[in-house]
């Protein structure tokens, strides 16, 4: 069994079913037993989940000791009820562990607009925090009890070395967007015993979140309920981090890049609409930015991810989306290559090569794709990863709610 | 049979197979029996087909006298080659119509970097315009001869008064994005005999593109080849217009935008994958601009089109997608209707009305559908329209080039 929050020193955690969703877990528990530095990151919609409200708020003091969420209600667009419930899954948790209320974070994921179930998630709490456990079964328990229509839970774990310290490093996801609609809120929860500065961990986790959460395609940018938060508690024992041109910060945003990264991808690979997964990448642009934005466009181009599912070597789709992503570039000058480790060159200064694409057609036959870019006009580059659009992703997502 | 271009005093125009493709028509010419002003608008994609290059320099003349279109080939990503092609689509029929070259507009409208058929274009414009005719059947022929994929010719004609002289105006479209990639370039060409200064031309043409092309969900936002044309010839004979404060100005673009909001709503209503056509209006905003940005996020969002194909009412999505429009605005003033002739409300303030959705869902088996978001914190509002996102749609772009 891999190593999971249970395995990050003075992390505990839970996950159980309280009756929200009729079968399925819905209310995971993380606890420190430390109070711990944190940092989050948020929908940037501006309509917000209430738990999102709150959240927000105690993020703003730097230190956290838990995380409580509940699946299957989203508590948004749920007006002062909503409200009233969000704040009683603070206070009930804040007093069964007994830690001040602004260190606790909630989140909340599901159908958006229904009444909050508040009696069911305080009972829930109740009940729970009494089985916060260091065992690793806990670990998976609390990855699946956030989880909506997804159909695998998602976790990651990362250990190295700073001081002569063994550092851990763990976190689970629900999927966004594209499968999951609504209910596809991503969240993303990880736990770190290191210690460091909170402004440091701050710009460490937004860094990371960048070129991973920020780099996979949703159906559009953000739901109501959006929510990465990390922790850490200090307790591995290392000198603390204060510098951020300290070896330490280096070694640390880099393993928490790769967990995040890895968590988005297992984000991507997810449901039941998806037959490829398919990594972007775009070279020699002007600038990071401007590479991230074409990788954006194109991924998230409904004509790219058609043609993706239809083993159709359409470069001309590809093309046409990096062209409105608002870059500006000489299509004269790309070079677009698609393929699996071994990649055939479609476009050559913008021209397409005598590449027979019967034979390309039978390379998109792989289930993971590898589509780059190279606009030869700079040095900056950047890579994401999406799913194609399958005729499945469709059926499923216009019989939802109802 | 309805009033097309040839109605329109001195224009001429044809429609004829070139063999560009297999069957259907795929070359157009427009021409006016003396030169015109002109006003047109570009792709802002940074790929750009070789005719929109051309075009858009002899546009900045301000004159021009003939339009020429193939269909079947973009003419992007083609190179020198492309380049000599268009320019010798340009010599040929400037030098058959007796006519500058910078007076002749040149579009192209297809799949993207294949060799363009110069030899084709150039034997077809010289055998074609010989047939220039002012009779009717010349206008469906020409309106049939830029199409794609579209099923079917999009044609409009207004006519109105100006100085007790009657001004007719006619145009057709090709449909774009959504079901027609690639191919799906938007293109429209508009014809009128009224008088009127080119850069009153110019700012009528943009403000109604705004309001009507603008304001139509596509696959993303501009193809390589998207252009719109208009060309004013004089000859109704009316006083010039000079101002843009004359009553006659604002007459004119009146109906100006009503025949592009007419050719906007056929490519919307056009193709395999629609089953819906749905209107979106977005009132009471804090400004005309943040109304639109909202109505087109809503109207792209992939979610709510499945939604609609699905008759979900599943008004959740459409919150959430108006939430990341980038438009700040406050989500517990809004109210949300959906309906078709007879509307009913989701959300008051905010919050889900006690509306039964299984009625709501009946009303959905509608294929003309209205959505309606009140955001009650200003005064402006915007509509556009959009197809929802059907099984047929993945089907059909999923198999296209190969």
């Amino acid at each position: 069994m891999m190593n999971n929050i249970t395995d990050v020193q003075g992390f505990k955690c839970w996950g159980a079913h309280i009756g929200i969703k009729s079968k399925r877990r819905d209310l995971a528990i993380i606890y420190s037993d430390v109070p711990a530095n944190v940092a989050a990151v948020f929908t940037r919609n501006v309509v917000v989940a209430e738990p999102v409200r709150i959240s927000r708020e105690h993020v703003k003091g730097g230190v956290a000791q838990a995380i409580v969420v509940n699946a299957g209600n989203a508590n948004a667009c749920t007006g002062e009820q909503g409200r009233q419930g969000a704040l009683a899954m603070v206070s009930t948790a804040a007093e069964e562990l007994g830690i001040p209320k602004e260190h606790v974070i909630v989140a909340s994921t599901g159908v958006i607009g229904r009444k909050f179930p508040t009696e069911k998630v305080v009972q829930g709490i109740r009940t729970n925090v009494k089985k916060l456990s260091d065992q690793k079964i806990a670990g998976s328990l609390a990855a699946n009890a956030i989880l909506t229509t997804d159909t695998f839970a998602k976790e990651g774990f990362v250990n190295f070395d700073i001081d002569g310290r063994e550092i851990c490093m763990a976190g689970i996801a629900k999927g966004s967007g594209m499968i999951h609609p609504n209910m596809g809120t991503m969240l993303a929860f990880i736990v770190c015993d290191i210690s460091i500065d909170q402004s440091l961990l701050d710009s460490a986790f937004r860094e990371a979140i960048d070129v991973s959460f920020n780099m996979i395609t949703v159906d559009g940018d953000t739901s109501t309920n959006d929510m990465a938060v990390i922790m850490c508690n200090g307790l591995a024992g290392n000198k603390g981090i204060t510098s951020r041109r300290s070896k330490a910060y280096a070694i640390f945003r880099e393993h928490l890049t790769q967990l995040c990264m890895h968590l988005a991808k297992l984000i991507v690979s997810d449901g039941e609409g998806v037959t490829k997964f398919v990594e972007y990448r775009v070279t020699h642009a002007p600038s990071e930015q401007a590479a991230r934005q074409i990788v954006r466009t194109i991924s998230d181009s409904s004509l790219v991810k058609t043609a993706l599912f239809g083993r159709d070597p359409n470069w001309g789709r590809i093309v046409a989306a990096a062209g409105r992503a608002g870059v500006d570039f000489d299509p004269d000058l790309v070079d677009l290559y698609i393929g699996t480790d071994k990649m055939v060159q479609l476009l050559k200064k913008g021209r397409p090569t005598s590449q027979d694409l019967g034979q390309v057609k039978k390379i998109m036959r792989a289930s993971e794709l590898k589509i780059m870019l190279s606009l030869n006009q700079g040095d900056a580059e950047a890579t994401g990863w999406g799913p194609d659009l399958s005729l499945e992703y469709v059926r499923f997502n216009s019989q939802y709610t109802t």
